[in-house]
């Protein structure tokens, strides 16, 4: 073919599809060398891709000999959206380069007594992304002996050559709490979430009352709505109780939310509260949860980031990067109520 | 190896991986031949398997020669949590066949250009279960070609050879439109979805309420929470405002409830609301949305049936199974107010 562009746009898998007149998805197939297309029609494709000067994406190119172009994603609970904008931006941080994620939900597979990471690690993913406090870290640290592995919005395990990426957990815990202590209240309590983030929101928190010269309560029931409800339902049950809860993040404070309406308190007026993770939930109007944002997109965009130059330069040394978090304020927080 | 148990409990992955003193991931790893595997481990895996009489799930084996066990996952919109048990049911089913769900997300991947299930279809997945009603339409055409598909909770596109499982939405409707009616509503609204299920919902609407001799009121909005919102305001702003509206799903309800909130007007002393999918947005108890169970649990198992009955006879002849739907009564409906 010597009419071949020698200039112009770079050729897409796109112009391949219309100058074979078959689908985008029939390019696909013939990139990965599939078994399912006719003779002909493989011909035409290639034939476009010759016309046309078409080469597949650099990145996944070199990755094609032994590799597939896809990272593998574990979100750790598909029902709680916090992960939401984070695998938007980890999608995106991908797809510039021309990698895919596929995803698997731990929380699901752990139902049917599946491992996520195990899952994952059966299809042919060149590195993996755990997004989220899970229960598989022993799979998580296997994996890591054989693939690039980037731990998103989690912190745990600490691995070498594992790169972390989340948000600062003890400012936003700082932010709430300073918030609330802003607002007059006095009497806070914490309803604690899993994990190294819960660990460190718990100790930021306790820190920030005693520098205040308060006395911090800390509670177990950050997991899950479930599990906030009911927690804050003894605390709000007892003598002395809060006037505020800085859960540990938006699902739990919704939990803390319905106890306070089951308990006939309105909030903000009788009680305060603050979320983490900023999600669409503390959004939602009759909701409208005060929460600290934990800037989820720039994690996900980060965490890409790592896991790509981990997939070119696997020696890298163990990365922690930090992406500022930031309160917002919304109807869920209002001032101490007088006694 | 002449020890070997001639009877007694199947032997596990577990099984292997403890006797030959490695982890199941590594077993994983050396069932599908992975180099990154020391000649070592291998030996030691291959020689536990030996000895305990290991094989491999059978469904699993019997792909395994050009299949990956493993079944692609479309989920349509990760934000909105109607598909949470849909996708237990499917993983369960999918599970005790020894056969994994990986996913995709069409929403995120729409947001960076690219195809969800085109994206999948680059992985070695043995068939496609598409959940929710996407824009893929033509990639799930061109999927169907050289693999099974199954279509959950969506009922399009409408192809040859592929398998629908929804719940029934003629009914749900009307559970929903009469629960209004019986409550003396008059003037109802219909905030409209996309798709055939959308269709489907908004004919049964108008059915009941011509049926019972009214005006059905329909409008655009279904689709998201924001475009709830919107066509709500708008609605409840206008002179002769509806005192019920029906929405398509719970995120449109809840984006119905917040314009309610915005207008001062109470629920459901002022306002009657009804949701679709009973997710946890609906049993959240400040939310507390009446909503109609789809039975989605139920949907996902029987997808998981049917693609793995597809897999083995992909020559079946194309299948509508519905599960029944339900009204659950909470607290977003109550009688009509008084003039």
């Amino acid at each position: 073919m010597t009419d071949a562009p020698a200039s112009g746009p770079k050729p897409t898998i796109r112009d391949v599809a219309s100058a074979a007149g078959v689908s985008k998805s029939l390019v696909s197939l013939v990139l990965q060398g599939s078994a399912n297309v006719s003779d002909s029609r493989r011909r035409a494709v290639l034939e476009a891709m010759e016309h046309l000067g078409y080469r597949p994406n650099r990145l996944a190119q070199r990755l094609s000999g032994t590799r597939s172009g896809t990272i593998g994603v574990v979100l750790n609970d598909i029902r709680n959206p916090w992960f939401v904008e984070l695998l938007e931006g980890l999608t995106a941080s991908l797809h510039a380069a021309g990698v895919s994620p596929v995803l698997a939900d731990a929380y699901t597979d752990q139902r049917v007594g599946r491992s996520s990471v195990e899952t994952l690690l059966e299809q042919r993913i060149d590195g993996l992304v755990v997004v989220g406090t899970t229960n598989e870290s022993a799979a998580i640290e296997n994996a890591a002996r054989s693939l690039p592995v980037v731990l998103a919005g989690t912190r745990e395990p600490a691995l070498p050559g594992v790169d972390i990426v989340v948000n600062d957990d003890d400012a936003g815990a700082r932010q709430a709490t300073e918030h609330l202590l802003q607002l007059g209240h006095r009497r806070v309590a914490h309803l604690q979430g899993p994990g190294e983030v819960g660990k460190l929101r718990r100790l930021s928190f306790e820190r920030t009352m005693r520098d205040a010269g308060l006395e911090p309560t800390v509670v177990a029931g950050g997991v899950s709505e479930e599990s906030a409800y009911s927690a804050a339902s003894r605390l709000l049950a007892a003598p002395a109780r809060p006037t505020a809860i800085f859960a540990y993040n938006d699902i739990a404070c919704i939990g803390a939310l319905s106890a306070a309406d089951d308990l006939g308190l309105s909030v903000p007026q009788d009680l305060s509260l603050v979320g983490y993770d900023n999600t669409y939930l503390a959004k939602i109007r009759h909701l409208s949860l005060t929460s600290v944002d934990n800037g989820n997109l720039a994690v996900g965009v980060e965490a890409g980031k790592f896991i790509l130059e981990r997939l070119t330069t696997p020696s890298l040394p163990a990365r922690l990067h930090q992406v500022p978090s930031q309160l917002q304020v919304r109807g869920s927080t209002g001032h101490v109520p007088s006694p």
